[in-house]
């Protein structure tokens, strides 16, 4: 095995990351840390309302992002760079060749999981001492190593201007977790130049060795939060007087899961929370529930939408309450153009520690770089995704996730020769 | 034990109009019998619009009045007869003794019940000859005892006539079962000069030898058809193309048993019946409730109504269905005027044959009879309505349910007296 | 267009057919008719027991049958003929050439759907004087078309019986509709000596002038009639004595429709009728819940019917009623083998109608040939099924459904290839 | 307006207790406050298991209990009197008059609400400077008022023990709220010599100047903490995997609502909470349920909890979850003896603050006194519960709750009226 000349670099980077995980749109550390590198590597990097469309702005909370900022201030991260960033994580590298060519977009996912890291001592983490330090979170979907190997690769761009032409954009996304993030990051226009995108995912369905160049089964998905407010009453005294939230909220439950299936493809649909009442004794008043739909297609995925909302309405009027919707993420499906799949295959093809080019696979799952990819086709532009095969101690999620570092290599080679096949100079 | 000398009419005219059982609005046949004995008795007879107000007609199936006209033509019923009904059945039979005094009015229900009488020997109207010869059709809630002791007080009247002031009115409601008939015979009108109101109902809670001179626990209902109409479709090819009516319809009917209950009395609500679908593999796209709410008092039955009402809509709503509802009967609470109750005490006192003066018992039930109560009390009259006790084979409304046809002439001398109370020359 | 010599006989056959349709498991007269010809043509003729195992019939009313012999009786059919069904339509016509060869079987079903045929003088066979006769059914699924080509393929292979090698079955199914009649044929034994089947429908995804050779999405599916008993009361009275039927249906029939989704296929499920209740003031002690689950593949369609039982029983324990529930159908996926399409594909190349062979479409439905073929399978045999097109008036089931007769002729022609490819002497 | 003597000590004690609520089973602070008072006043005081059975201990959290013991350490109780309660609040002093006679229980509870106390300047407690200092806790329900008057009883006693004859138990008892702390406290046996039983409640349907003396509408109930263990899944992957404990709570929820009307009298159910779920794409492997039902007799509310029972355990079986059912309060009906009502209506006519005394009036709630009072008259004791009338702020539980203090000298007239009816020497 040859690792790159960049491993020592991917694995550093990926252990600080991993000790500092931090939940959607709260990574101020994080964005710190990584825009601080691009701009030693003389990236222009855009933060703020220039890389997320406030307007578009998905399942964010002003007290989580609270949080988020004070941890930065606790990690002394500069208050003008909190400034700078405008209470919006996330932050874009722009690397300008000064020579004609073509606009390439990568991005790379930033946020974790508010998961605790597990304390076992075979846990490498916790072995090798860079466990979590932020007590009930954890990067236990691989994006420190999507950070880690964004990073390299910008690195790597800076090391070989020369041999480069066109502009290259490194997109640090936040808050994919949920699918929140893309969205607003979409909405920034910061895409809207870009002829070629390329994305990717560390484990899921690869092991190490091997890559997956033309992924489908990327579910589309809308994510609700549903709320109920009734009023109270004396559930002894004189319950007519109340107005039953949890009541409405559990009819609504039964009559979302019984959303007739699709002739036309698959469908999901789940109230993953519910969460209601005052007290045992009272009519409960208020009730709110955590979902989500999902379709093969996005015509399927708007039918099982459509379907929700008039179910959430409709017990609205049974019960006598009053209900708000506020939709909390979205991703949509996402093909490979076929020169792109050509050009992943050829750099496969070139990494001698990728013994297995594996051409279709089922994603089984959603992810919002989808929205980034559908914005940049809207316009014209070729999109890429590919899974980076790893081994995982355990499923993605789980307190006990990690990967083979070897990984972050392969990760790092494939982006890199993503980089020389599109901005190569010819 | 000493029977009134109407004994023989009471039994001849009971056992023939037992013969002949005629469900709601369908009742030719039977109003014939009644409008011809009172005719004949010199009773000014009024028919047809004059006593049932087509506007407020409840739960009439035009279906079943032809077949009801079909059998009054089988019965011979002259054609001119059918004609005068402008096909609604019941009548009112009006004496006036010419001399001022009051205005008593007397109600008598007269239809029947959908089931199949007994063939069982021991059952009396087997045994004795006189049998239902109506197929699926039976006097099993004693309407049959009620028109015999009804005409037998209007021949009592002619044969007292000169002892009597004022004028009185015998009415023969159609439509008792399902709290049908009465609504449309108060909105005729026909009560509005009726000073005093006397209605009694033979067996239920007491038996024979008892009478109940202040029933209580009228509930206050209303009665529902309601339609769901959706879409249908392939239940495997496209689901989704379908709107599902047995599933609102199901759903309705979960959150109708759930109506909260009401602090300040009873309430109850059932759905009784539900057909819905076209095959196993087609989504429903009908649905067919039939169903009921009841309250203590008018206010918690309307409550009742109101919530029943929001959720018939809101599943409509859910479901991507139309609904369609009909009101198809209604009673209220009723109550004894103090006086009233005085007079009825004095009358059964005076009877031989009534051992018992139960002054309170819960009538469990409804009775159309409360809403021609509730039209007398609206303008200043006074209204009693009395339990006639009975011995009973069986419970009412079963297919072998018999009373002692001694109870004909309690309640025969119970309307007497009580003509002769209020309308008897002073 | 050049017709087979056969063509008329298709068309009188068919059209004959069409005018006495009988819903499964009543299928005397028509099993009579084709009997009869087989005999005349020197089969030797299964029927009864021979074809059907009484034990494994699903869906088969003992009410319908008598209304189908006696219908069969009116009609002129022989006792004797009607003894010897043992009650159970369906027959199998075998024909064997004395010559050392395979055996091959094809299935042609023979029941019809219980729909009044259009009177719409546009209707060909209300146009031709052919339309159906049995008020309230029709052939309206083209099984008369089916019938009609196994019979003329019956007569074709006595007329060139010299030509030919092996044994052949003409297997004429009952009560496909409802997926009920294959499962007890397959059970029966008859096919267990077969070594190739061929089965086919006409019309669905196909136009005249195109055959599909190797169709995909029969979806596994069983049908069940679930029924609840409770226990009546009075709705008003005492409704806390009543063990509601009714509401027991209508929890299931929502939890049913949320059986989740399952992740490796596709999943269907259906309360297609139910009908529940005595009157609107009793609780409800009846309900009946006519329904079926499907299945992309046999472990998915078998979790459907593994979590409908628990949901079955499970608001059988909440309401405290009793259940019970019925098998009524079953049908399983099905795949041709490749050998199988290639001889189809074969066969259609030498058919000049045939002007496109397509290779896979959605069948998208149920089949219950499936059973046959899968107990054909089970002991080595190879299968195919495909689908004839024709240009249809309407969608299958409706009650103006029709298809041109001239794809009579190119089902023949297929089936008639197959016969020539796979008992052809060599 | 003559105020007795003892109303200073009944305000400055109100005060000092009304800062510091404690939550059912946790009140360790308050029961030193209580008990100290009442050795230092010579009573026999009883702890721990002596007054609590811990085999019918209902509705009580070791973490609360940790947290109130930990509080009770912050405020200096001492660890030796802690040791004594063996972890159970709730206290019983007894005094012992050495004179043969009746023995008599007051009952006095003295828990608190999980409510944060107003603000507001214009709530007295607030202006005048005894707002409560438990963040999160307030004594809404007047419980701080009734150990005032409890203790003020107590001192009473002994500064007329001369006048006094029989044992006098003063019975301070915990967790009133959610009707959870009555139950081990009849089942210590501490009452099993009581021959007569006094409880009262402030405010409620009365107002100031009013007693209730006797209240009727004790609602039967059981408290009920529900929870189903399903399995977590994917939504999105393999929704089938999962157990979905979060959709059979709701359907439970449908169907407890939906419980029959009882013939016999009231019924009452509420889910008054429901927490389920872990995230937004996973099937929920857990739900709890906060519930209760009440019926107006033992029989009733009997018959509402095995409804219950069937229901939980039906959607267990439904949606293939595991199941659990903790019993976390209970109360009875209470009716006050004929005697006492005497007695309590004499006392009150001797009290001039006492303007109306109100024979019968609807409480409209559970009280768990109730228990109490049955275990007393199980063993031949009598009983009496009386409103002891107050001018409310607000409803009772509600944030700005509060009652004129004038009351808690109406409240100790009563019951030190008892004290001398019952033991004084005659």
């Amino acid at each position: 095995m040859a690792f790159s000349s960049y491993y020592p670099q991917l694995v550093s980077q990926r252990r600080e990351l991993h000790q500092w995980p931090e939940p959607g749109w709260t990574e101020f550390t994080t964005t710190y840390y990584l825009a601080k590198k691009l701009k030693e590597w003389g990236y222009d990097v855009l933060l703020g309302t220039k890389v997320v469309n406030p307007d578009a702005v998905l399942g964010r909370s002003e007290k989580d992002v609270e949080a988020g900022l004070q941890a930065a201030r606790d990690h002394h991260v500069p208050e003008e760079f909190l400034k700078a960033t405008e209470g919006y994580t996330g932050a874009v590298g722009i690397f300008d060749s000064g020579r004609p060519g073509p606009t390439l977009a990568m991005r790379f996912d930033i946020d974790c999981i508010p998961v605790q890291e597990t304390t076992d001592a075979a846990h490498i983490p916790t072995k090798e001492g860079f466990r979590s330090k932020h007590d009930g979170y954890m990067h236990a979907c691989g994006h420190d190593c999507h950070m880690s190997i964004g990073l390299t690769v910008a690195k790597f761009i800076v090391d070989h201007k020369d041999e480069l032409c066109g502009r290259i954009k490194i997109v640090f996304q936040p808050a994919e977790e949920g699918v929140r993030g893309a969205n607003a990051v979409a909405e920034s226009g910061v895409l809207d130049d870009v002829d070629y995108f390329v994305g990717s995912h560390i484990g899921m369905v690869a092991k190490y060795g091997e890559v997956v160049i033309d992924p489908w089964g990327f579910l589309c998905t809308t994510k609700f939060d549903v709320t109920y407010t009734g009023k109270p009453a004396h559930a002894g005294i004189e319950p007519n007087a109340g107005r039953n939230a949890l009541a409405a909220a559990c009819s609504a439950t039964l009559q979302l899961l019984g959303i007739p299936r699709h002739g036309s493809g698959m469908t999901r649909v789940n109230v993953g929370m519910l969460n209601a009442g005052k007290g045992r004794n009272v009519i409960p008043p208020n009730a709110t529930m955590v979902m989500e739909v999902r379709g093969e297609t996005a015509e399927i995925n708007d039918y099982m939408a459509e379907q929700a909302m008039a179910i959430i309405k409709g017990n609205a009027v049974s019960y006598g309450v009053d209900y708000d919707v506020r939709k909390m993420g979205a991703a949509c499906d996402m093909k490979n153009d076929p020169d792109m799949i050509d050009a992943l295959r050829e750099v496969a093809k070139g990494i001698p520690e990728i013994k297995t080019i594996t051409e279709k696979a089922n994603f089984g799952g959603s992810e919002d770089a989808s929205l980034l990819a559908r914005r940049v086709k809207d316009h014209g532009g070729k999109v890429a995704f590919f899974v980076n095969g790893a081994d995982r101690e355990a499923g993605h999620h789980q307190f006990n996730f990690d990967v083979n570092e070897e990984a972050l290599d392969t990760g790092f080679k494939m982006f890199a020769g993503m980089v020389k096949k599109i901005c190569g100079r010819k």
